[in-house]
Order: C-alpha cells, then structure tokens, then sequence
C-alpha cells in the first residue's frame, strides 16, 4: 500500500477513484506489467518542467517495473490545421515529425529510461483506416459527449466556429488507447476530457476501460497561466544550468510551494522543512535558491548547481554599481529651452511604454534614484547632463548621452 | 422565358433565387448542358408518387436537352447505421447496394429516360479517400454550420443523442456535388440542408456553388405526413393499376389540389377547370377518380385506367349486397338474459376497438343499418338472432353467428 500512495502523490485525478488499484489487481492476476500511455504532439517537442510534473510520475511507474509507452501523434500532426485559422499548427512533413519526435525522445531521456520505455506512432494505424473504418469510428461518440470538453462548450455558446476535424481529434486519441490497450493513460488535468473518450472507446472495442490519472498544470514564470512555450512563461528542460537557476529565481513568491511540490525531488521531511520556513517568514529569496538549486541538480548535476548559484550571486545580487552596464539614451530637449527637466517627463521618455500615472508611482514608491540619489518627487527638475544615471526599478539603468 | 417558368413551376425552393437562370447563362457561355444531380439512398429502393414529384421535374429538364446524374449513396448504405440503433438502415452487402440500386432504375425509367441518364456510385471515390483526406473534408464544415439543421438541432437541444458519423453524412454527401461537379442538385424540400452543404463544399474546393431546387413533398394517403415507406402511406409507382387507382381513390379530400398539381400531368387548363369544379362543390369522388385515373394512365396506359377505374366500381360502388361478404361474430349474451341488445352495445362489441362516445357519433349520423335499414337511435333495442347483417360505415359488414 505504501507504494500505491506514493504512485498517487500528487496526481490531481484518478478516475475512476479506485482505477488504480484495480488496474494492479488485475495485472496481478494477469502476472503481467502495467501498459502506462502518455501522448504527445510533435508540433511542439520543447520540453519544460510543466511536461516534467508527468514525466517524473512516469518514472516513478518504471521505478515500480511497469511498462511506458510514449505516443506520438504523428498523425495529427502531418494534417495540422487544415482550415489554416490556426497558424501555431501548420501541417509537418513526415521528416519533420521524425525529427520533432527524435528531438522529444532525447528531452524524455532526461527524465525516464528512455532504453525501456516503448515509443509508437498513431500514424502507423490511423494512415490506413479506412474511409469506412473512420465512420464506423465515429459512430461510436455522439456530438452532445464531444460538446461536454469545456473549451467546445464554451466556444458553440460564444459562436466561435468548432471546425469538424476539432471535433473528431479526441476520438482519434481516444482510438490509440484501444490500439494501444493501455491500462493507464497519463496527462495533465486538461487532458481529462481527451482521455475520458480513451475510456469510452477501449469499452465499445470491448478492451478493459484504462484508469486515467491527470496530474496538476504547473504555473509559468508569470505565476498565473500554466506552463507553456506559447505564452513564453517556461523553463525549459534543455536550458543551460545558469538560465534554469535564474529563471526560477524569477517566479513570484506565491509559486514557491507548488515549485517545492512539483518541480523539486526533496524528501517529504525537506519539503516540509521549508515549508516551516516560509511560513516562518524566512525571505523567500533563500528558499527559491533551495529550489533552484535541486531543480539543477536534478536536470545536470550538484556541481552545476552550485556554480549556477554562484553566476546568479554574481550577476544579480552584490552588484558591484560601477560595474553595471548602463544603458545609454537621448533625451530630447524641453520645451522651454532650459537644460532642466522634470523627473516624470525624464523617467517617461526612457521608460516610454509606460503611461504618465504608472510613472508617477514608481517615483512615489521610491524606485528611481539618480546618480544613485532616491527621489520621490515627480516634479523635481533634473539637470540634464551627459553621464546622469538614472536606475528605474530593480532592472532597469539609463545613462544620459 | 417561358421554358423557364416551366422548369420552376411547382418548385418549392430555389437557392439562390435567381439560381435557375444563373445557370443557364454559364452553359450557354460554356457551350454544354446543365449537369443535374439527384441523390438517392439504396437502403429503400421503392419509389412512390412522392418521388415521383422530383423525377418528373428531371425529365422536364431532359426534354429540354440537360444532363441528369443519379447518385446512388453506396458508401453510405455499405455503412449503415453503425449505432444499430435504428433498425431501418442496416449495412447492406455490395451485392444487395447494386440489387437494390439495379432495382431503383428499373423504376425510374417509369418516370425519365434512363438511357440518357448518367448513374453514379459515391462508393467509387469515397471507398478511396484516406483517413487524412477524410480530416481534410471534415475541417471545410464547423459543428455549428451541421447544428443548424432543424433534425439535428432538436435533437440536440432535446439530449436526443446525435452519433457523430450522422453529423458527418451531410458533408460527404456535399463531397458527391464536389465530385459531380454538378451545376444543379434536386431533392425534396427534406434536402435543403444537405443541398446546401454542397453549395459549401463546392466552393471550399473553388467549383461554382450548384443551385439547390427543392420540389414539394408529397402528403401520403393518410392526409397528414409526407408519404414514405416507413408510415406505410404510399402510392408505389410499381403497385398494379387496380390498386393505384384504388389507393388515389382513398385520399382525404383535402389533398385533392395537392395530388392534382403534383401527381398528375393534366394541362394548366385542365387543372384550372377540375379546380372550378372543386369549388363548385362537385362530388370528390367524382374529381378523384379523374385524379387516378390520370395516374394510371401515366405509368400504365389509358387502357389499364379504365379498367381500374371499372374494378372499382364493380369492388367499392354499386355494390350487390348479396354478394358483400360479411365477416361473421358472436355476440355476448346481454345481462338481462334477454333475446335484445341495445344497438349501441350492439356496435361497440363488433367494434371493439371505437368508444362509446365514437359508437354514439355513428350511429347519430346514420352510418350504421342493421338488415339493410338505417338506424340513428342508439338505445333502440335489436334481436339478437343469427344471420342479422349489420354494416357500419361503407367498409365494415358483419352477421352474427
């Protein structure tokens, strides 16, 4: 049993509630290994530590001697999106599908054992179904089961247009299961809906109903949309041990205990003492370093991990002000001919995409010095002359040309 | 212009309106013939009057020189309907499509000349369309254009289930227009949806969008619902010319305009004139027989009309009622152990299957006659004795045993 719970940590559904057990019931019967299912789409093969949350859950399955297979949906892939609406899906040749997949199952070797875990290609069976073979697929699902997935639901009622092949995609996926005959599939939580059909279609096949086990999204970088290369929030599994420490040093204080949770391989007892901490009010920077450190240990080594702490200390922290690169602008003469300006008026012409409020309370709130002098009244008149430097936020350095 | 009114006389529907004489202009510009599709389904090769109506719209159109195609959805009907929920349609064999189908064009050449008829199967290029190319179909067509169509739609709003491949057959039935390359495609006022969706197709694959002319349907002998097969309410244009005539003869008077506008060929004066006699209050029995009789005479002869004609009057008219046979019953003894029963009882007993209330209407209204004499009294006590004829109505004679 105590495997059985560590298999179930942190899986955020299992359905049904007792498919695993089950599963394993049977498997013991059947003096057999688990046959665990994770489907991925070569359009886009980079993967990051979202894709790891899963990946991790696999391994732990191969751990426990059971069986991964890794799906490529070659398939879809080769037909993209016909209807041409959706560019991030253009439709891929067969070589780059095999080189999108090649490149994915190098990413996966950095998490499982890529020498025991099986890799098919839903193109294998879906390129020669027939025309008739395809209907009779389709009969088997009715349109008000599809209409349940939310993100259809929700587009009919706001009348953006569901072509018909959207609709027909989760059957496919739900046909590799019955070709597969998995026991499992694994995913994320938006994954459910797709692998519900899974369960259906093995059932119509008169194939045992695979358990679905989805795990949690984890959040990006922004610290509110999952992880995801579109919304450019990600860290990569194949960033450099220094971009990686960086970029979780970056995350907002309120992802630490799902990064602690999902990202780290802590014992249950380090877990817990860091959770200690932060609620303790330990600053939140040391605790962030905790994880970026393990996240690099995980992916390259100890001693990355350290020499990444030590760049990020260097770069970042215990900066050295002379040393800082400066960024030299213009800045254009005022009105009144004088070579005074006001502090809103310099700090808005080198921080142009902000609006004259926004301006406004950054200087309220103390975030911009010159020549390393706090100011905080909008109106003051700055001087303006060669070699003035202005430092805005924790990031931004100007230096008037 | 004139042989244009008549091409549209009697069309339900035109889509677009002006459509007919679009495309004329083309062929004409084109130097060839309008290419005009009609679809039918080889699950139910029967045809009736109801059919009848579109394919004498077809002749018209070859007598004027243009080029019918009849598709016969073998691909569809090799399928059937894999839910197996509707028992009607079952899958049929290759060699039960082309029985039926050889069987259809036997019996439309009652109707057009099937020698200058082109006849297709949609089998011999849906058979051949690969998985892909299916997806590549489907992405031309949103779920809400299909949810559009009323059947569809209450369905869905009623959580009447709706099997996805029945969502899909509007669109390969749209794929048949693509492939005909058809300027025209005829159906009942039934098919506007799926004609429409060939108007989509055709333009999706750059093909100048067919006009969609849709004929009346025909009501059924029962007065009510359009004839079809399945409600058992047909003329077939293969019944024998006794129960063609008879069948007509059985119409609810209100249908008489319909029947002679769409059923027979009588001239616009001819039908002018019979209307007049309508309104006039002429006998209907008088106007249906000319109705039938026209009928027969079209898909047999004018011979076989008058002998129909003659067969029913000898069976139905003029009847000699020594020689009417009367189904003989049995009468339960009355409580009172009398010898006489109310009439009422009388008739509700051989009439089991009407009301008391409905016995009451009858006999009020003089339709029953107990040994030849009119009744209306329904409390009037009669003899039960064996041998007393009794006739209800014009078609239900009994004698009591």
């Amino acid at each position: 049993m105590e495997q059985i719970d560590k298999l179930k940590e942190n899986v955020a559904i299992i359905l049904p509630e007792n498919g695993l057990e089950e599963k394993l019931k049977l498997i013991a019967k059947e003096n057999r290994k688990l046959v665990i299912k994770l489907g991925f789409d070569p359009t886009a093969p980079d993967l990051h530590l979202g894709h790891a949350v899963v990946l991790k859950k696999l391994r732990q399955f191969q751990e426990s001697g059971h069986q991964i297979v890794i799906l490529v949906g070659s398939f879809t892939a080769r037909i993209g999106d016909p209807t041409g609406k959706n560019k991030s899906r253009k439709p891929l040749s067969t070589g780059e599908v095999k080189e999108n997949a090649q490149t994915y199952i190098n990413q996966l070797s950095k998490v499982i054992d890529i020498q025991s875990t099986q890799i098919v290609f839903n193109s294998d069976w879906l390129d020669n179904l027939s025309s008739s073979e395809m209907i009779q697929l389709l009969s088997r699902v009715t349109v008000a089961q599809l209409m349940h997935r939310n993100d259809f639901a929700n587009r009919f009622s706001e009348n953006i247009p569901i072509a018909m092949h959207e609709l027909v995609y989760p059957i496919l996926q739900g046909f590799d299961s019955v070709k597969i005959r998995c026991d499992i599939e694994m995913g994320g939580t938006d994954q459910l809906f797709n692998c519900t059909m899974g369960r259906q279609l093995q059932e119509s096949h008169e194939i045992p109903a695979q358990t679905v086990m989805c795990m949690p999204l984890l959040r990006g970088l922004d610290g509110k949309e999952k992880m995801s290369k579109s919304l450019n929030n990600t860290v990569g599994l194949t960033d450099s041990p220094n971009m990686m420490f960086g970029k979780i040093m970056s995350i907002p204080d309120h992802l630490i205990p799902e990064f602690l949770e999902l990202v780290t391989d802590f014992t249950q007892h380090e877990k817990e003492e860091i959770t200690k901490q932060l609620s303790g009010g330990e600053n939140p920077i040391l605790l962030k370093k905790k994880i970026a450190g393990n996240c690099v240990k995980q992916y390259y080594s100890s001693e990355a991990a350290k020499e990444a702490e030590e760049f990020f200390r260097k770069q970042f922290q215990n900066k050295d002000p002379e040393n800082r690169s400066y960024t030299p602008v213009s800045i254009q003469s005022p009105e009144n001919n004088t070579d005074t300006i006001s502090l809103i008026s310099l700090v808005a012409q080198v921080m142009h995409e902000l609006t004259k409020s926004a301006v406004r309370r950054l200087i309220e709130n103390g975030a911009v010095t010159v020549n390393g002098e706090k100011m905080t009244d909008s109106y003051k008149e700055i001087q303006v002359l060669p070699g003035t430097k202005i430092k805005i936020g924790k990031r931004n350095f100007f230096e008037l040309k």
